[in-house]
């Protein structure tokens, strides 16, 4: 199988499950009482949980990309690490929903597990996808810029740990969880932003 | 990234987003009474709404592609420019459901509110898309007509404040909000239609 | 805009109304009462709704894919002809839900009149593609075959009018109008299967 | 039509089915009384029930590339046999969640028939796929590579056997046959392992 190949069935996933994000929002105002203004204005935690898990899902596919990009050749254990990695996106719109219809209530800690874990799921399968390719240069093509690959090196290992942190403050506070998940979102756009000068695969 | 890695990313969100639509019309029929045929007559707004914001989204496809087609590379800052103009795209189904379920009730107000806020973000995104790889001609293709160029900051923009202007039409009547929606997506048809002579790209 | 950006759009449309059909299976079986068997058994309509109505978006993805290999170029009224087709497109799961789940009861004629009407748009559509990018060769490719021109010409122009006559059926006898669209869909299928020998774009 | 278009759709039925199987776990949690840590845990079946067929569909969807990296072209019947396997796939979320609800009640043998005989018709449609392309290397490329040919009709032809075997162990126990599922699916992901160093046409 062609990386090409690969991309077009991994960005279908991504778009997918991006989209159906808005079911989280559709979720939200649904059960409605009697006045839509009110209930639209009660529903502000699923347009967050819009935003950040779009985001997130967005960032993702960049660095999907840049990963795909280095790749010269695809054998089966990376299509499956891929797999796993798809099944973990696909997977985001189910705890972003839950976050949101739950962090004002009982269900705010379990909601915030769920969100923080299917991250730290999604960051582990990113990072096996990533150095299973990088290991020994297995999967890299001749040409990959060794300063691009250091720095995905640098950039993914801490990905799980640090989603697990912010899940784990959940046991403390669900509130502050979902503040970091806010954050780390709001700081990939930061960073981009910032070095955004540079071409998308830098 | 290529520009046209993004373009399938993009082509995904906006035939998702067109084809999710379908679930407003569903909505609206799914809570019928006794008599179906008396419960589709009755459910007209919401097949209205599934035209006029397919008919939106689909006209803002083709703009996106017009503008990637001018486009020499992408870099991060005009990847998260599109990515919040794809989740406004994305977010489209929502407030459409909202003004067809609502247009006839109390909630007629907020609704056009929402599908009005929805469609000014999405304009502004476009603009954001649009100036950002514009300025100096940031990211554009050396052979970037000037003509299509000029044109394009022509068009887009008065964007969002022509929807702003029809949304704040809603804080006096509701209805008169939702005709004018009508009327901006009819004027898109109207306009390729008279010119449509023309290729696409035109 | 390239024939080949429109029909990655169109396949995406068309890849996502047919997938979308098994919400209509997932509908019927949903409100089941204690016995799952008994329920699995009495949605025997929506399993051939489903077949039905993949078969038929199937075989209108190959026939517009065999219009879009003609195709040299296109222009933005072709452009809106085909956004009108996909609108259609995307629309026909809701009918199939309605003409499964109402077929056994008193809402069996709208349904009936509601899917028909649906595909009798469709291949209006259809036809309105065909003809603007044929009549007078406006968009066809210097080398489009005259003998597959001439073919398409003949097997499109009687589709309105056939889904229009199985549609106007229902007022007498909706169960006669389903079988007449079934009886539509088997006909495509076994008018490949016959001179299917052929490869596809003959 | 080419074999890489064929592709794309086909590419576009498999991302959007393995995608809609998050509704299988939005069902499974959506009633869920008070105590949302409760219910997240009584769910799940229907995490791996996702797991289960996300994995069957992404192995099934490399199947499916091997195959049509061998064809030459594609013929209306060949057309037809994939459209027959989509829409095996595309039901899949279906069963699924069937599976993933009734697995502990009543329903359990109902549900794991669903599920068996739906994997069973996709194996079925699978080997119409490759054998009428086969047979007498009807569509293959010239260049085929006999030992691939030889792997895949060793490979393909015992499929529907294997699943029909797995789905009629679910008249003595639902649960046994519901094991065998996950275990065929842990299978492949173990071959896949096991010979992965290979690369993914091997």
């Amino acid at each position: 199988m062609s990386p090409g190949r690969l991309e077009t069935f991994a960005d279908g996933v991504f778009a997918i499950a991006a989209t159906l994000l808005i079911l989280t929002v559709d979720g939200a105002v649904e059960g409605h009482g009697a006045d839509l203004g009110e209930s639209l204005r009660h529903a502000w935690p699923s347009y967050v949980g819009y935003v950040v898990s779009f985001v997130t899902i967005g960032i993702m596919w960049t660095n999907h990309h840049t990963v795909m990009s280095l790749i010269a050749r695809v054998d089966r254990r990376f299509l499956l690490a891929n797999l796993g990695l798809l099944m973990c996106i696909a997977f985001v719109p189910f705890p972003t929903r839950l976050l949101a219809e739950n962090i004002r209530g009982d269900g705010a800690e379990s909601a915030a597990l769920a969100y923080g874990f299917t991250l730290t799921a999604t960051a582990v399968f990113f990072n096996l996808v990533w150095f299973y390719a990088e290991r020994g240069r297995r999967l890299l093509r001749a040409d990959a810029d060794p300063r691009i690959v250091t720095g995905l090196n640098r950039t993914y290992l801490p990905g799980p740990w640090i989603y697990l942190g912010a899940t784990l403050v959940a046991l403390a506070s669900p509130t502050a969880s979902a503040l970091l998940y806010l954050a780390i979102a709001g700081l990939y756009v930061f960073e981009s932003s910032l070095f955004g000068g540079r071409t998308a695969t830098d």
